[in-house]
């Protein structure tokens, strides 16, 4: 129980520690970003939102920050005045931008992940542009990177993972995923320390199989050490320096 | 167990067959090549040296086979007798050389297999250079060269396999592996099927807990599916295509 508080309450300042990490050690901000904050309403892109506002002062980098939702005729759950409200006591502005993921399907073709997930992105790229951000931030972790590779490893026999810092060749917009050095667990405590886990939703259909099942074995794999897992973010970012900018 | 009988009366034309794939499509074998099998004594090279001599005639490549076994002061297991007696009936030479592997050892070391495995192949070398071949076949399948994989992956973080054919620049022979494609359990049929198994030997040492722990968890992440485990090895591979001269 001791332990239990004494992590927690350590929660946000492992965050803070890990983000400004990974921020320096990738060259992830520079001064005079504008960076836009995909802010999903689920946990991560919220904790990212919070950390990236904390640090605002302690960084001595100055850079701009708002937040970009989208919300869609598929997903209807998000809690957006909770969302909406957290963001801007951060001092992040909030734009809501609906997006009909579902009505752009062509005729006979079924919702799924990936097609969401690119229309998503491509109003997410476009908005930037459009509004003036050099930077678009995103919520994944340590964990989603790491159980992406494993996925491409095993379904493609591809080396490949999500970069931590994506530069587009097409766009004027770099991506970024400031908590790249963060697992999951930590995130969800600092979730809880910042009050922010009641308020954050989750898509129902992001809960799908072999996203859990390959989880699962990456928890066996690496006996759940964060040492491991680092380890294997550092092999697999290895591949990404060179394919990540052919990739996404 | 009509399916058993069926999968063991097909053990050596799979081992023939993959072993054909292997050589061709990486190269490992052309005209006049004279080759050193390095025969310990268990399964795995046992089979290797069945599979080399079995394809002299239909690969219509022109080939000369010799066996090196490597005798220690550490392991006296091995069933020498049976094992020439094999390799002969094949019409492989054969050739028993002795290394005091643990008399080598510098005061205070342990023995371990690193050390062992350095020492041997180091044998192997140089008694493969001092009377003509040019190339090394050793043993290895498609589950050892994932093991080391995921162990480099996960002890390491690095992205690095044992390659299937490596041309050494310091010495004038070529390491190949031509069991690269086999899975374990295939191997086994077939030293079963050709009455090997039972002349094999393993050192004790082998059967360390590392390797063992990291091949329950790839059975887990894999399903134990040779698809999957191809998969890997062909991600693995393309990681050695450009590493392979630098690494062993």
């Amino acid at each position: 129980m001791a332990d239990r508080f004494l992590r927690r309450a350590h929660a946000s300042e492992i965050v803070r520690k890990l983000c400004t990490k990974a921020i320096f050690e990738q060259g992830l901000i520079t001064n005079g970003d504008r960076i836009l904050i995909a802010a999903s309403g689920g946990k991560d892109s919220s904790v990212m939102a919070w950390a990236l506002s904390s640090l605002k002062n302690s960084l001595k980098t100055g850079y701009k920050l708002a937040a970009l939702h989208i919300s869609t005729d598929f997903c209807a759950c998000c809690k957006k005045s909770v969302l909406s409200e957290k963001l801007e006591s951060w001092g992040i502005s909030f734009t809501d931008l609906f997006v009909p993921v579902t009505g752009r399907l062509k005729p006979g073709k079924k919702m799924n992940c990936y097609w969401c997930s690119t229309q998503r992105r491509t109003e997410l790229i476009k908005y930037a542009v459009e509004n003036g951000f050099n930077k678009i931030a995103l919520g994944h972790h340590l964990d989603d990177i790491i159980e992406t590779f494993f996925m491409n490893l095993c379904a493609k026999g591809e080396l490949s993972a999500m970069p931590i810092k994506l530069v587009y060749r097409k766009f004027p917009v770099t991506l970024i995923r400031p908590l790249a050095y963060l697992e999951e667990t930590q995130i969800i405590a600092c979730a809880e320390e910042q009050d922010i886990l009641k308020a954050a939703c989750t898509c129902s259909y992001g809960a799908h199989s072999k996203r859990l099942d390959i989880r699962k074995k990456i928890a066996e794999l690496t006996n759940s050490s964060g040492a491991v897992k680092r380890r294997i973010l550092r092999a697999a970012l290895m591949q990404s320096d060179t394919k990540g900018l052919e990739k996404e």
